[in-house]
């Protein structure tokens, strides 16, 4: 840690690469990570980038090791361009945060940047149409951070005002019970018929979406996993259907309290 | 309407530009206006894509008139490749929800696809550090349609547990008061210290953020209109600072509780 907080020659942009392919990232974000000449990463997120890191110093690292992947971004951010990517948006549940408090706590000048990419909420919820369409919340089921007791709060606090609400980190192997200590809870304010809808992958080859209800969730929990994003519709969500087809979820604006169409 | 849900020959993409420059666009957003006959959206959206638009018909109309250029989106749909547009996500506050009723409405089977954009949310909250980096909730203060007391139920309880909000719509020449009345209930929750953030035009050439506390924030309520987007910090969000400067807000994630840094 330098005695004084001195400029540095560096930089360091923090890239949210949003769902994981290519053309799913801004402009912005593909050009901060041209522009570097450190990438740092999960392994996961890195491996879509490829044809973007010829002659880079890539650093990719196991997920867990957040804290030392931070302070590694940042020492090197003293003297090189350095950029370090999370997928999704960079600023939820993603790397910026971390990155900013070591770099305070460092007590070092550096030009830093945030960009931001399409969060995990967006992604999946373009999927199945449109079931954050107005307020809406972003809730992790991860108690590795947050103790369970505090989700707990939130999601009955959540529940209760009847809004929408996108569970990330839903289930894994360390937390196998906190999506039903979930779905528990929304019973308490919503009824049977609430549209749920699990999707995995969104916007990858591999992508996969589940449309149900809370009433009939249980039959598939099975494919709910670290992969997976869920969406708990609101109070006045509903299945969205084409043809014979249920399609996904609509939460109205209230327009239709407006107009006649 | 047909008597038969027969299905189209055209089709219809609900594209989120995101902040709206062009290089914070996703590519596949980009693709999908470029393949489409006919764009439709606010004229202030339609702008930055001029370059985009050339040969392609441009329908542009004023805000407020959102079930008109839905309808019309989708009368055009029957038999062309049309994009609707969004500023942001189209998923949050924006064209999807409102289209996916109408042409649910109007019995239509049509190939039709909502492409994710970088929010109002997450592109404010990354011009001011990491201010959303966990839990949050996303409300709009506008009671156009939504009733009032829906929305002072709804910050009644997301300000008592403490989670990040992000306002959309704070305030505007029809609703002035409203801002204050979130203010209000935040202060029932949450310390004088908490911090604020007033971010107008994310990401655009005329930017300006303002940081703040819950206890200034009137000092500042003048910067705050329809253009702007504000973010209340939650209980455990604190100011960011780089040397002597105010850089934003870091919500810690709580790697504090668990490593030394």
């Amino acid at each position: 840690m330098p005695l004084h907080a001195e400029p540095s020659q560096g930089s360091l942009v923090i890239v949210g690469l949003g769902p994981g392919r290519l053309d799913a990232m801004t402009a912005h974000a593909l050009k901060a990570i041209a522009r570097s000449d450190y990438v740092l990463g999960h392994a996961m997120y890195l491996e879509p980038l490829e044809p973007l890191l010829k002659g880079k110093n890539v650093i990719s690292s196991s997920m867990g090791k957040e804290v030392d992947r931070a302070s590694q971004a940042i020492e090197l951010a003293r003297t090189h361009a350095v950029a370090i990517v999370s997928g999704g948006d960079a600023g939820v549940y993603g790397m910026a945060s971390i990155v900013l408090e070591v770099l305070e706590h460092a007590g070092l000048v550096i030009d830093v940047e945030v960009i931001p990419g399409v969060t995990a909420a967006n992604a999946a919820a373009s999927r199945v149409g449109s079931p954050l369409s107005g307020d809406f919340a972003v809730i992790s089921l991860s108690d590795l951070l947050t103790p369970l007791e505090v989700i707990e709060k939130r999601l009955d606090a959540i529940f209760g005002i009847g809004i929408p609400v996108v569970l990330y980190n839903p289930k894994s192997r360390g937390r196998p019970h906190n999506f039903a200590i979930a779905v528990e809870y929304a019973r308490r304010h919503l009824g049977s018929g609430t549209p749920i809808a699990i999707v995995r992958n969104a916007l990858r080859d591999d992508e996969a979406t589940i449309v149900t209800t809370l009433g009939e969730i249980e039959e598939h929990e099975p494919a709910i996993d670290m992969h997976t994003t869920v969406i708990i519709g609101g109070s006045e969500s509903r299945i969205w259907r084409m043809g014979n087809d249920v399609k996904g979820i609509i939460t109205p604006r209230g327009y239709h309290r407006k107009y006649v169409y």
